[in-house]
């Protein structure tokens, strides 16, 4: 099968920047055989033709930190002091099953696809849920089973997600969709051994290991007072400072913590939605990037961040930066971009397969109408983007060469996925009121 | 003509902040006629019956600050340092006409419209044009006359504004949709003299005047330097800190600025997205509504913002004070709304006509429909509209009880309205390619 795109505004995000303001894309099978100059030859080789309308054809969207299946707390006591422990830890414990995970996933699935998005990392209970809706839904993800000094809903002892992590990797590793991975919660919910065990996991497996780091206040008291370290140095102590750690949130660097983890190359996902959202703080992205750490952007779970697109996260990530530094020229609208696709893939160690439009690449591709009012007029392409695009001017989404959105409608049955989630939430609902009442 | 509105998630945003889960409103011509749970009677009084099927009807929402026929200038120099004086004075001048206000403005209105804005302060050149738009349009307008200190594109002697100004408010006085009021751009860009000439016309008027005040740290040095004061400090000083005072972005407050604030009764148009974009910082909105001020957000123009809707604001703005006071549970999802609606008709002195789903108060409606991937589940309704909801799920809009939004189609000539400004901004165009090649 190939497919060809034509009439794009591209911006092919690779190491140029290179743009073509009246371009063409070839896809065949699975990935990207021409991008480029508008070429009437290509036009013969194509099986389907498909007319961008002059809208911005770029790549898919990765967002490298995610909970998907946490869908159902949405917009459930957002304003809420600790809601961690009030609400998600206790509603967790008691509401989540298999089947739950597995519809709110597919749920959360289809809202990203809508918005651009083409990888997701999650890391949730469950996992093999999350990695079967992706299946379901062609959706590329990177996928890490959560362990924590718990029982959980998944598991009857703490650290149980070692054991279940492991052998979520062995069955799902080599899936052309899915990368399983590992995650332990945080610094501060896993002891040094746990940690250790994850990372080697990670080793044994070659693959990577993601986890909550220098994200709360409590977080970073904890080990200043107990090991006189900061949370990256005493990663770094562990031995688990490495690159194959994807450090999501990274509110409280300092200057020796980013040295570090350049020298050990430990990635980073900034998640500054779901970081303003609940008053944490701003994390020191300018720095970061300045340090040549890989830095991508993620939504964090719906219930922290209630919005699953990366518009969101562009635009408040660069008027975070901007405001923090006092700098309006800080971050041109391009280098957010880059974030939210390259940045991203570099995260995620795909650079290789995706993450920018060049031939031979997987073919993950996202265009932007700029038919809206809000798109005009678009005097450069990635403003329009960061500073003037919402995730409803997402017209069409390919992941791994096939197209999963077509003029703003998804070609899976939205309508059964959201009525399924409606019906596996009754539980869940009714607990969350009872919730609310008790607080 | 009396239209039902039934089955719909009521807001009201009424001082007890009451809300009907399954609420019918009724519109009797402009006005609102009944507001409350659902009464199978009213349905035989009504013309005309619309479903909400379960969406969220709210009053239309209110941007206090905006210059809004800046449309051509959206995704222009986004990132360059003092844009200001590079792009926009020099291109205002070179390039805006009468004809490209009216259709820019046009354009600005179906925009805001389509995602949920009802009435919209603005500050501009050739301000008629901008009252046409909003006649032709039937958009509620509250809209001032640019007063500066040289030659502008409609005048051609330094404070010209201060004549035309005078003439437009004469014309426009007692419109039903618009309200004409005074905008001297600037505190640092009028003489006391001006400024004191501008208040003393909305004296004489009995209307408004705004203008844009601690917003620039320069602004800041210029009065520290020359006044030892601060610019409130000295627009009291010069009698200009009054209740017709309606002081756009109020970045850089203090304590005693917003004591004397208080005390004059003096109102704020806060407009976080275009702050942080630039990096000018975060205004102390949570002292300002301990001190009872009166707040209201703004877009502020789509050249400094980019987007013209108060979804976008209304998320900054949460965000902000959240993030810049550390407290998650600051300014509840509710609070916001409130500043989008009844807090801007405050702001606007028209808390007795909008702002509020209330019997005999005008008809400015807003639904939101739930049916959007991103609007499910929703615990929260003020939540959803906050956290989750961006402009695209405005599904209707009714001012002045007028539907001008049906199913998020304008009633209004759309394209007609694009290719009239496409063809009205060429010479724009041309200019901004040669200023942004010379720079």
């Amino acid at each position: 099968m190939r497919t060809l795109i034509k009439n794009a505004w591209i911006l092919t995000m690779d190491e140029q920047l290179t743009t073509y303001r009246n371009g063409m894309v070839l896809i065949e099978e699975t990935r990207i055989a021409y991008v480029g100059e508008a070429n009437a030859t290509l036009l013969e080789r194509a099986d389907e033709v498909i007319d961008a309308r002059g809208g911005i054809l770029m790549p898919g969207m990765i967002n490298t930190h995610a909970h998907v299946s946490m869908i159902p707390f949405r917009s459930l006591g957002d304003d809420c002091p600790d809601r961690l422990r009030r609400y998600l830890f206790p509603l967790e414990n008691e509401c989540m099953t298999a089947s739950l995970v597995y519809h709110a996933a597919q749920y959360g699935i289809l809202e990203m696809q809508q918005s651009g998005v083409t990888t997701f990392l999650d890391m949730y209970y469950f996992e093999e849920e999350v990695a079967k809706a992706c299946e379901a839904l062609g959706m590329r993800g990177v996928l890490g089973e959560t362990v924590i000094n718990f029982a959980t809903c998944d598991t009857t002892a703490p650290y149980g997600g070692l054991a279940y992590g492991e052998n979520f990797i062995k069955e799902w590793q080599g899936h052309e969709l899915v990368t399983p991975i590992i995650a332990p919660h945080a610094t501060n919910t896993n002891e040094a051994w746990a940690l250790q065990a994850a990372h080697e996991l990670a080793v044994k497996y070659d693959t990577l290991v993601t986890m909550h780091v220098a994200e709360m206040d409590y977080e970073m008291e904890e080990f200043r007072t107990n090991y006189q370290m900061t949370p990256i140095e005493y990663l770094d102590s562990i031995g688990v400072l490495s690159d194959r750690l994807i450090a999501a949130h990274c509110i409280h660097l300092n200057e020796s913590d980013m040295k570090l983890m350049s020298e050990k190359q430990t990635r980073v996902a900034h998640c500054i939605g779901s970081n303003m959202k609940a008053g944490k703080g701003i994390a020191p992205v300018k720095e970061m990037v300045a340090s040549g750490l890989a830095v991508g952007l993620g939504t964090d779970g719906p219930s922290s961040g209630n919005t699953l697109d990366l518009f969101t996260q562009m635009k408040t990530a660069v008027y975070a930066q901007k405001t923090h530094y006092k700098d309006r020229s800080l971050f041109k609208a391009e280098e957010i971009v880059k974030l939210a696709t390259i940045g991203g893939a570099k995260v995620l160690r795909m650079e290789h397969e995706i993450g920018s439009l060049e031939v031979s690449k997987k073919a993950d591709l996202v265009l932007i109408e700029t038919d809206s009012l809000n798109m005009f007029p678009i005097h450069d392409p990635y403003s329009a983007i960061v500073y003037s695009a919402n995730a409803s001017n997402v017209d069409s989404v390919w992941i791994n060469g096939r197209q999963v959105l077509k003029n703003k409608q998804s070609i899976f049955n939205q309508k059964h996925v959201k009525e399924s989630l409606a019906k596996e939430m009754q539980t869940f609902r009714q607990r969350a009121i009872e919730r609310a009442q008790a607080l």
